[in-house]
């Protein structure tokens, strides 16, 4: 038997440890550059690896491997891994924690392909709801921006420009699973992202503070009735000048008491939803 | 002159370190036991003290003192905090990252009396719209919820039961200077912050992702057109049994995609601004 392969973890078979190659070869997916020229991704924690296999079962996202250590909570997982035909490689705790970006690692991390969907690709099926992120930093934001793109019916996810990898392990891990639910694509080139959007007849709407329209009065002029696009920029500086010249409105969030604005996921939640709700009344849904 | 006391920080005055006394009074507001025993908290980054020395200016709040390392940015903070008659204690680099719970400090950090608000003193002005944290765990997500209150126009944030403290670095931080917007209230008692709502005449809805009845339905129905308090239950298990028994309703934020659900803040942002939506509706604002 190959060291540390088997079906399910289970006692008595010797776990790897963080110094084995395997381990070690699955510890460069961590990193952008690694996960690049591997192809693949790390999916870490028990949620994000049941919806990694569920994808796969479906076909959608293909899993290379499971890294569980010898717990009986990951005894289920293992399972499905097992009738999906997965290898399972029992591991220590700190060789697990070494796969980890977590304070408090879960002892359970999939290694999957990178989808590599192109934009076009992910906005084949014309979806009426899509959002766009520019530069934004911060991978726990754009992981929970996924997440409720996905609550809210969004067809899509298009990383534009500067934004962090979506498959950076936090961001996989704010996403909560939603990264294996809807299509997520990059491209650096922001203006080729919006032109794609506009081909797929999406309305370009994007989320700025400053603007002059807010998403209240939008929302009761039928404006977001559309098929929209929403541009959401990064955390410090919103949309740079060159993306909001190219937009076809912008609107804010109202703010009805003093604070000066919301953060990326809360501001992008009520835009979306304000969509998600125009675009249900709009076909009595 | 006192050691490290100047009207502002400036070139020449001998800095206070971490060992100091009084930096090591201050570090004890890190811990929830220190800000109860000292009736103090801090609030830590540029944009937290310049509203806290706002908030001290309207005579909301009461700065005791302000902790800044010798950095031309700060040279506007040490003025508003001169106009307030607030002490600025020059300091290290070490002495403020020791006053800090941020991964990068930004050297600035204000020493503020805790309100001590009570919930009947929070709702005395009959706000039409509030939130009810119940066994909120995580001071970040708190935090972000007291900023998405305030952005929506809620009146009052009430803290219920097991729910961190406030006034805990983090969830200051979080809140982006809203905890020294609208009156925020603690009460270990859960079925005591319900009464007062009720008796301040709102309505108690739960945000409940199992509840039968979705948020987009009961907006069209003109059910959020009451004065309303919104109950928040903690981010694992949501609200108790008890606390929903207790509830006028319970509402779903509905799930469009495949996502299980949304996080605290992002189910809060969206729950509270179709409140605010109906609200303004209603008045023709």
């Amino acid at each position: 038997m190959t060291e540390g392969l088997s079906s399910a973890p289970r006692p008595g078979t010797t776990p790897l440890t963080e110094r084995s190659s395997r381990v070690a070869v699955a510890r460069k997916l961590t990193r952008r550059a690694g996960r690049e020229k591997a192809g693949a991704f790390l999916a870490e924690g028990a949620q994000a690896v049941r919806e990694a296999l569920a994808a796969h079962a479906a076909g959608q996202v293909r899993v290379r491997e499971v890294f569980a250590t010898d717990q009986p909570r990951h005894a289920e997982l293992a399972e499905l891994a097992r009738a999906g035909s997965v290898p399972v490689r029992y591991v220590t705790e700190r060789a697990a924690a070494s796969l980890s970006e977590t304070v408090t690692p879960q002892g359970v991390v999939a290694v999957c392909d990178l989808p590599g969907t192109t934009v076009d690709e992910a906005l084949a099926d014309r979806p009426p709801l899509v959002a766009v992120l520019v530069g934004v930093a911060d991978p726990g934001n754009a992981g929970t921006v996924v997440r409720v793109a996905d609550a809210a019916g969004a067809g899509a996810v298009l990383f534009a420009g500067d934004t962090v990898d979506a498959y950076n392990g936090k961001a996989v891990r704010a996403s909560t699973g939603s990264v294996f639910h809807l299509p997520v694509a990059r491209d650096r080139d922001v203006a080729e992202v919006l032109a794609a959007c506009r081909r797929a007849g999406l309305r370009l709407v994007g989320a700025d503070g400053r603007a002059a329209g807010d998403l209240d009065t939008a929302d009761r002029d039928g404006e977001l009735d559309a098929p929209t696009a929403w541009v959401f920029g990064g955390e410090a500086h919103g949309l740079p000048e060159h993306v909001r010249a190219e937009l076809d409105a912008a609107l804010r969030v109202p703010l009805y008491g003093r604070a000066e604005s919301l953060n990326l996921a809360t501001a992008a939640a009520v835009c979306l939803y304000a969509s998600a709700r125009a675009h249900h009344r709009a076909t009595g849904g």
